[in-house]
């Protein structure tokens, strides 16, 4: 995966949290690593804390691909409301983030299942460009680089398997209020799944003309929405990894595990509650899961 | 089922329609007779057009509880934007509404399943001390009853076993933003089975503790939302009216098919679409439905 390192200063109904562990690869990394072995490409500046990188590679997380340089690290402040679904970006310090080129050690040239977070789609493609072709590539994206980069980005959706967005991007990108509309229009794009997030209201996916949905789990709280739709795209890619399948299935299960991983994100600050979690508990809400979606007994 | 039939003037961005026939119990009875035979207990004016009672008798709908007095029938004129998940009301004219008394015919005195929809809890409660006591016994209510008589909403929420109502009034209901809370809030107020509907996001039901979630249909336009509650209320209580059972995979079964009922009402006016329904149409989209939250292969 490649992706953001950051420190994140957190306001929320519930706390604050300051300069804690956060970043679309951190988030992404930690969740699939309950799946996969994850091989990371991000950048840090030399002010980042090696307590936080002792973390990622204690779950076998390969670090040799994350470059650490003179200046400061990535540091996002942000505030959540009582409605939890979109934060304010209270400020933004891109750091070392600013010049980053991802730099993929030889290693990395080969990897089955190939994540590339929201950062600069001409990044994206130069990425994609530097490896042989993943079995699946997965992308994310935000509003900024589709109202400022939308030519770069179309050019990066052409050559991915799939799309995961949240229904605000996806009606963006598609310039279309419908979400069904949104969705159908995003396939003739390139990717052939599309995946759209909607907070407290689940996901769905769209792969061969075939809905799907999942609900979001209910939760009596949701402490901290940072790093959901991260968790997700990490348990998401981290359980096609580990079934090592592509077929509908597997791409269901897949999008279940996402939602599980998210589910127990927003339950702390930061990466707080996935650092207390077990493989049993993560079965378990699977489980869970199966249970509330079961029409057949 | 004991409710208002009216007519209704609606504009939406799609398109509008005056005068039409509308009213819970009509939505209510129409759906639900593609599962059983529905007793309808409501009001009329001398003013009601015959030709839409022939629609609902045709149906096999017993009419024989629906009063026609001197006066004008209820008439709602509303209003929807582009988000079509509330109605704007521009007028409403109670008429012969205003002074409904329900009588029950001495044959509906033993019916095993009860709907009370949106009508003041007063009569609500009425209706159920006219009654032996029915196997099920589900209720709709509003924000003007939650707002306005909500002690006499507690007192027949004692006394039945399902609530069905939409996410904007459970939060109401019980002063609780969190859904998943205000579900759980609802079972101590009496019912065992809460069913939020939530438009665009389907709906949930919580059963003894259990969630059941179902996504709303994936529609390429919502024409026009009036009656999908009453609809989705309609097509639930005739399903389980139809598989004379009450137990989880029952319930399951029938939300679904309220879910099915509520996404064809939706896409045309008034009645339009389910007076072009087919039993075969319905049974295909439960099955599409069944195919769009299935985990297990």
């Amino acid at each position: 995966m490649v992706g953001s390192v950051a420190l994140d200063s957190v306001r929320t109904p519930f706390g604050k949290a300051d300069d804690v562990l956060g970043g679309a690869a951190t988030f992404f990394s930690y969740a699939a690593s309950f799946f996969t072995t994850v091989r990371l490409v991000a950048v840090v500046g030399a002010d980042f804390p090696k307590a936080h990188l002792d973390l990622l590679a204690r779950r076998g997380v390969d670090l040799s691909g994350l470059q650490v340089t003179e200046g400061a690290t990535f540091r996002w402040v942000g505030e959540y409301g009582y409605d939890l679904n979109e934060a304010k970006t209270l400020d933004t310090r891109l750091g070392v983030f600013a010049d980053f080129r991802p730099e993929l050690p030889a290693a990395f040239r080969r990897t089955p299942f190939l994540f590339l977070a929201n950062i600069d789609p001409e990044l994206q493609l130069d990425v994609l460009r530097k490896v042989e072709r993943p079995r699946l590539v997965a992308l994310d994206t935000m509003n900024f680089w589709i109202q400022g980069k939308r030519e770069a980005l179309r050019r990066v959706l052409a050559e991915v398997d799939a799309l995961l967005v949240n229904d605000a991007e996806a009606r963006m990108l598609t310039e279309e209020p419908n979400l069904v509309k949104a969705a159908r229009k995003i396939l003739t794009y390139g990717p052939r799944i599309v995946v759209i997030k909607r907070g407290e209201y689940g996901a769905l996916m769209v792969n061969e003309g075939r809905f799907f949905f999942v609900p979001a789990f209910p939760l009596d709280a949701v402490f901290d929405p940072t790093g959901a739709g991260d968790t997700f795209a990490g348990g998401f890619m981290g359980a096609l990894a580990r079934a090592d399948r592509l077929d509908e299935a597997a791409l269901r299960r897949a999008i279940v595990y996402g939602s599980v991983m998210a589910s127990f994100t927003v339950e702390d600050f930061s990466l707080d509650r996935l650092l207390r979690l077990t493989d049993r508990e993560v079965e378990e809400r699977f489980q869970t899961f199966q249970e509330m979606m079961r029409l057949e007994r």
